[in-house]
């Protein structure tokens, strides 16, 4: 195991009707004026935004409001609500949705106090200081309300790219699973699988002697195969969903993935099809996830059968253990096949002669990218590739 | 799933030679004056002492010492300690050992800014203000480092009382897995005990619909089966104690434990033994909580089978799941005692004829204790006189 620090202090505010409770922990983590800052019409419709709005002034806090946050947040919103909140003073920001709404928040919390351009920590500078921010959150999905990670869309040359602090981790997150009975099936799925995802970027590693994690991993993952699909059935399952969320907080607060290399090649591979197609995250995820898996298997055979084994419920071949491996791939893509998730470029609306640019936007030239295994242009090309094609199905 | 509040403040410094870093931690949570608080000589004799103050010294923070900490801590030392913190004007309270040190710092902390007998909270006050707390870990077991608890014995009548509030969670603790491979093996079992208890006292529910923490919670014992036996073996293994030891912290910060009911009656009829005989309290729980398990599987038969099936690796048996609940017992029992853990009331140097004094000593009179199962006192006594003669062996 690695040495690490973990420190994640976000409160949690979980359970029926908790977003009532919003102004009291707003005050309780010192906002006085707050940006309110939304995505479309669906809080506004489901009335949420009202319940929100209606605690925030029976606890005495102002508030002005920014909307219109789109799935892959883009840069142009953050610059106006950084200016927003300039000019009315504003010292917390509440987001209220999801990992889109946190994550265009945290870039405008980090934005606010800072003289330069915000994009320079998508561009690797280190945030020093950042407004706080607390979370209503509408979508598992993303973790964003216990991470300290944002993802922002550049909109010029559709670049998507992160930024990581501390300082961004919100002071608080209120997570009603009432809140998510209502999202359509599609979009609980691509939530599902970005959950899972954030483990499985974890889960392969180079580094050994990581039992605690790797149990805790598969904790997450074993719950996230056995609740997803009682939501698709039925979606107002308020159990299924409340097993749901707290499985999203715990795969990205990074509880379960501290000591360890990870490896994020996957998350990287598919930004570049979300900035480009716009697609959702999740579903661009189960593309490329199990094509990565297709590709480097062979490079970590035991890793795989592990996780064929465990999580998979796949028996161990001891003779060849590769068989393990790929049989768990192959179940991956039939769980991601059953919630409704594409698993070709096709069945996304990805197009294969798109693939140089791809590979050109992820922007390592002649470089490698790090992780698991070591990641070269051709690698990243097959992977695509796979994707297009794929055969462990 | 029930609501629930969760936040896990504590900044977590885990790994090799970490405590050279105490200094920095400290000054970072605005400590200027501290009470560096620990137990006897090992911390001394290994050079752990000597290498905490010159870090302190290093970063120029000023320090008071209060040693003797005993194990079960005692309500004596705590007033010794907020006397000389008001003397001394400290501001920050730093325990350098196991839960023992930390829960008396914890008390102490408490006590200090509080008018009144810091008694009262271990009598069921609740803590308003405390001073804030950082810990140098040095066994894995109590879970205090990462918790909102503290535990402490009352001289006087031999009375183990416990006190909780998120302000007595550290501020920051410091994690080197390396200072626990000198740890006798005994101890090392006691804590491995205390950290399965605290896993198993949040895995016997009344709450449904719970897989999530479920799977955490098994996450971690799994974690404990393969990793004991690895450091009774190979006392310095280090990669094995460092498992153990971020598992120690997970079993206990509540993250497995949040929105269910819990139970809690094996540690609190254990306290009564480690009270009256002053016996390590893993060693007392390896004792009451199998003894506690054979008392009420037939109360709730599946969830003892489930525990049985994946935890400890039983087969199902479907026409009789009581016969792999039963089977899980056997197995918890044979892995205590395979780490060197005294099964038996004899083992532990406990005696039958104490147990009306033990009953006397738990003070429900003849009211119950609520949990997985109520407890009534024939029950508690029941449990006490099964861990004299078990059966499930």
């Amino acid at each position: 195991m690695n040495n690490f620090n973990f420190c994640s202090p976000t409160e949690f505010v979980f359970g029926k009707d908790r977003e009532q409770d919003t102004g009291f922990y707003v005050k309780k983590y010192g906002g006085t004026k707050v940006l309110l800052h939304y995505g479309g019409g669906s809080a506004v419709r489901s009335g949420l935004l009202g319940r929100v709005k209606q605690s925030l002034e029976q606890a005495g806090i102002a508030y002005v409001e920014l909307g219109g946050v789109q799935p892959n947040p883009r840069d142009t919103l953050v610059y106006e609500g950084i200016a927003l909140c300039r000019q009315e003073n504003v010292d917390f920001i509440l987001a209220v949705g999801g990992g889109s709404a946190i994550d265009s928040a945290k870039a405008i919390a980090a934005g606010v106090p800072y003289d330069g351009d915000f994009w320079d920590f998508y561009s690797g500078s280190q945030i020093e200081k950042a407004l706080p921010v607390g979370t209503v959150l509408t979508i598992a999905a993303a973790g964003s309300e216990g991470s300290g990670n944002s993802v922002i869309t550049k909109t010029e040359g559709a670049l998507k790219r992160g930024a990581g602090s501390d300082l961004l981790r919100p002071r608080f997150s209120v997570m009603n699973p009432a809140l998510t009975c209502t999202l359509p099936a599609y979009q609980t799925a691509c939530g599902a699988t970005d959950i899972m995802a954030h483990v499985f970027e974890r889960y392969f590693t180079t580094t050994t002697e990581v039992e605690i994690t790797d149990r805790l991993c598969e904790a997450v993952l074993l719950t996230m195969i056995k609740e997803t699909p009682r939501v698709i059935a039925d979606p107002a399952n308020y159990e299924a969903r409340a097993n749901i969320m707290w499985a999203g907080t715990v795969a990205h607060n990074n509880i379960v993935g501290v000591g360890r290399v990870q490896d994020w090649n996957s998350h990287g591979i598919e930004h570049e099809l979300s900035a480009l197609y716009d697609c959702a995250h999740g579903a661009g995820l189960a593309v490329i996830m199990p094509a990565w898996m297709e590709h480097v298997y062979q490079r970590g055979v035991m890793r795989f059968a592990q996780a064929a084994v465990r999580v998979w419920g796949c028996e161990m071949d001891f003779e060849d253990p590769a068989v393990t491996a790929r049989e768990g791939i192959v179940r991956f893509r039939r769980f991601l096949h059953g919630i409704g998730m594409p698993l070709t470029f096709a069945e996304l609306g990805a197009k294969a002669e798109d693939i140089p640019q791809l590979v050109e936007n992820i922007g390592i030239g002649n470089g490698t990218r790090a992780g698991f295994t070591t990641l070269t242009r051709e690698d990243i090309t097959r992977i695509y590739e796979i994707a297009v094609d794929p055969k462990l199905l």
